[in-house]
């Protein structure tokens, strides 16, 4: 049980180290006849690689997925689609020191720990670049649930103490996808500082789901609520999730949280939106709002201690090439792993 | 795929709804020759049962469980273990005046538009009974981990605004097992002030877990803290889940986040906790701390704007009796879905 | 992961030994909205029980299924639905004579060796008791697809050396449902004789499926063939399975197998059913039919060779009562199985 | 739920189709520090292409399979192994001509039925190359079981009419691998002349697996002889399995059935293994044997009736260069399905 495949009907099997041949996923149960769209996921990837933002590493990788199956005549044929990127632009010398030491707030001492080996090449599979695989396989979600009226959007909200507070969704564009535009210029400044102090920042990123009908989730266990969060946690650096009002909702009485109703038309309002979009761990029809709280990049180049495989006691300083903030980049595998959640989530709600 | 089945190795599953014959579990997975403590199960039942905080529900249920198969002669067999509750102190008909409503931010609305029809007495599936069953499995649970050296505590943190600031875990006790005793005063004042005003608040909890080896969870999907977070998130009126800093993180630089290393004479010591003792999804052998945001509760006697089953705007006053704070019997439900994830992880973590 | 949850969508979880407090079984992922046939599911568990038919064990149990969850005002709701049978009928006495050996071709070697404990009254879990659960959840499976068209029955085609030859499947009646009256009585000859020998016989029951749709099954690992192969011979005493011809094809050419077609009025029709109704894995709209082969029953009124738990050399009388041929009890279960297998098929297949 | 993962703690994920880019597996649970025997694993591969064998389809194809992940410095990781084969030899324009109509036998019709499309070249992914991942991901197990004493072999044991009946297990040679060396030579000439007359014939398949020890598999839903027959028959043509006696048990008495035990120093031997290793589902440390029955191969050059993608009557004559006997090719088949069984049986008894 590797923990390596997500989801239950439509599934997401992934693989692939930091300086292995390939990374890749395999999509399996996804559904026949949707139009294969290449440019799109191509598009999404692009979101992810550095080089596509300034604010991430300076270092330029071309992520072109080739798909090796699963798709017939541009149509998905309802087989299972394999999609790899083949890494190409690798530097192992930038690692070799440190392969013999853990790195701080990495997962080099656990992974050692655990399994007795590791590819130290580029944190092997702990590789941000891991999530490559994870952004083509959301994308064709995406695809999916677009033909179902669900789309899905995401955008930074805090960078270190910075918060957005006026915020428009409706137009997200720059590197952080800020809904607040005046915050996002102090949030890039804090970004920057933090890498000329050879020193990094965390952030929070705010997802909005909208079009979803009512009634995906499971009342038990497989509350969309608790989906999402084990979608969301499950990305590298991910240290905190919440759904509507979340940590927020401790603080508040319920004759202010409870979101009341009323009919107009045939239809139901809800009048306000505390919950998040989700009641009872199922979809109510609102939209889905959930925040997603990340921890600041570990890799700095400044000398901490730490411990040798043998350990000895030591320090590191990681050099190389790396980015202060792994926000920005976070963005597209947020909505990556929430499109993967609510696809899932809907082939279920179809199964009666 | 009704998600009520929980777990991958160590399996529960959990049926039985508030005003139905009885709730109850099936434990599966669960390793032979394990002396069966019926005694220490009960006790965690007693802690979830109303009448046994006065902060709750002013009502009593005596919650005996009776256990039905995988047990012999005191020892665990290896075959799945069903416990179950009968149902005895229910009042149906303080709940016949709203089958035709749906209550704010309560799960009716959705299970309707779900499946079309719901047990309506007592919120059905989605009473907070329902979590009897996991408290059961998750103390059998507890009696394995324990066996292993791990051991799992919750406490509250947080009551409306208030929040513990000088916290001893050594010793928790109280209905709150806050580990700030001053504050907890406040703690308590908050939840009698909102049912003498018919209002509800909401709290947080926090859980520490010790004794963990280092290399539970998996590197990818299935991290322990993402594992974590879908099991927490599950109980009813979570709204989020954080881990070591969670939310805090993305304020902090790395320099100050990371949990930098030393050896001491063999062994590995983190010089700081942040991390929360989870490193690449993996345990690393530090305390496991989390922690958990809950809701007001939704039942309020105050009148509130909704609609019925035919979509026409009516008022919702809900009678009866309910907890103004549900955070109190919260904390074993919390212990114990750590537990049931825990000890899944560590099964898990031996296949190999 | 022990083994007692079947199915991917619709789940059955069962539990219970044959001399504990109760069997049982949850059922998971049924749709809401299906009339709770009670009196229907009772008459699939009276097929089952000895007393039933003279054939077997002359013994006398009452199981009456006592739903606990799951069912509102008649109808299901989609929650997950706990039946019970409480064990009323046990004669411990007859078994503790054999609590220190293992008697022959019985699973009370392998569940010692396995868990280090087991329950030996009435062989425990392993007793053909077990199968209660499945046949009630099987039942209400037969409901769900009886919506849909599909049908299930199965007759013995074989006792000891005997086989049916003119079959005539449109009404089978008596203890063994043979669809050839004839052969039946020899049949019945054989069990008779055996039990006066103290002796047992096997057997081989054939089971067709109409009304599938075109499209069950998956291509890959979860071919419809494979599904059932794993359903039936996860059934006590089930040493073989095959699906249309089975181990004939072995023997057949190419020319004479293959299933010809021809268009007639826009139906495709097959002009034999030599494939058993699946086609590459999937239904192909064609009667399904498959055969399961059972062993004669292990405990005889012989003195066989064995050895006791601390390995030392004995012989071993099965006193009591137990059946010689089990395969007229079998009968139902191999249709629960089966209905199980379908239902979950047809829940997948609407997934998309 | 597609269907393209095999196993539950050691999991399979295949994909790819005969004229796509690249066929492949992902092999996920597999623990860390085997060594990666690349030259075993490409011998198996080798085993089973066209040309290896004289008796299958007159083509040749180089099977190399490309390590992409999983693997570093020849040891496995404990990551996910991803392993490809890519397509140089294939024929397009010998399936043009069949592109809009069902060939009798093959899943044509049901694929076309169950997805509205189908890549018809080769047979897509039902092609009988679909195997080949099969075998590479079983190479693996077989690897992690050497080091656990657990061999497994398989050879043929039928060919249209030719049974073996003075069986030597020992030095298994030749394309039919039959351990009755003079009943092998009817069998090649059976197959033969099936070749010369446009024709095609089945056979049996018999398993051996010795060294298993006692406690695999589950008592009640995971059986190891139903996880076996789910793998077996999940092999494309498969359309019978037994297991021990088989479908010769139904005609057996108890007596002679029953497989009495003695103890020998310390040791339970039985005297004899008409179970096929596997008691209650459990194995019994006796020597495992099972067997698969295969249909004749369905594509013949003789003029069989079928229908159009547009249900109009017509006639199909398959050309091309195809197998009169897919027995020899399926033998790794057999071994690698039960090795991948057997791998995750013996983790998922280590869970506890």
């Amino acid at each position: 049980m590797g923990g390596n495949t997500f989801g239950k009907i439509l599934t997401v099997t992934t693989f692939g180290e930091s300086h292995g041949k390939a990374l890749g996923c395999v999509v399996d149960g996804f559904p026949a006849g949707i139009p294969f769209d290449y440019d799109f996921i191509q598009s999404e990837m692009d979101r992810r690689r550095p080089g596509a933002n300034s604010l991430g590493t300076k270092r330029n990788e071309k992520d072109e997925i080739k798909v090796l199956s699963g798709v017939f005549e541009g149509v998905t044929t309802g087989m299972p689609i394999c999609m790899i990127l083949e890494n190409t632009d690798q530097h192992s010398k930038d690692y070799s020191a440190i392969k013999d030491l853990f790195r701080p707030s990495h997962a080099d001492y656990t992974y050692e720990m655990k399994y007795g080996i590791r590819d130290y090449r580029g944190g092997g599979r702990s590789s941000g670049r891991e999530t490559s695989s994870r952004v083509a396989a959301g994308a064709l979600a995406k695809l999916y649930l677009k033909t179902k009226g669900i789309e899905i959007k995401a955008g930074t909200v805090q960078i270190a103490g910075v918060k957005a507070v006026n915020c428009s969704w409706d137009n997200l564009v720059g590197e952080l996808r800020c809904p607040d535009r005046e915050k996002e210029i102090s949030m890039i400044a804090e970004i920057e500082t933090a890498r000329l102090m050879n020193n990094s920042v965390g952030g929070v990123i705010e997802c909005h789901i909208t079009g979803t009908p009512v009634g995906l989730g499971e009342p038990c266990f497989d509350k969309l609520s608790s989906s999402l969060a084990y979608a969301i946690m499950s990305i590298g650096a991910c240290k905190g999730f919440e759904i509507g009002e979340g940590f927020e909702s401790a603080r508040m009485k319920g004759s202010a949280f409870n979101d009341q109703m009323r009919a107009e038309g045939g239809n139901v309002d809800f009048l306000s939106n505390h919950s998040g979009g989700i009641l009872g761990g199922i979809s109510n029809g609102n939209e889905i709002v959930f925040r997603a709280a990340f921890k600041p990049t570990p890799s700095i180049s400044r000398e901490q201690m730490t411990v040798t495989k043998n350990l000895e006691n030591t320090t590191c300083l990681v050099k190389g090439r790396h980015d202060p903030c792994i926000v920005a980049r976070a963005i597209v595998v947020v909505e990556a792993m929430a499109a993967l959640t609510l696809m899932d989530a809907y082939l279920i709600s179809e199964a009666k």
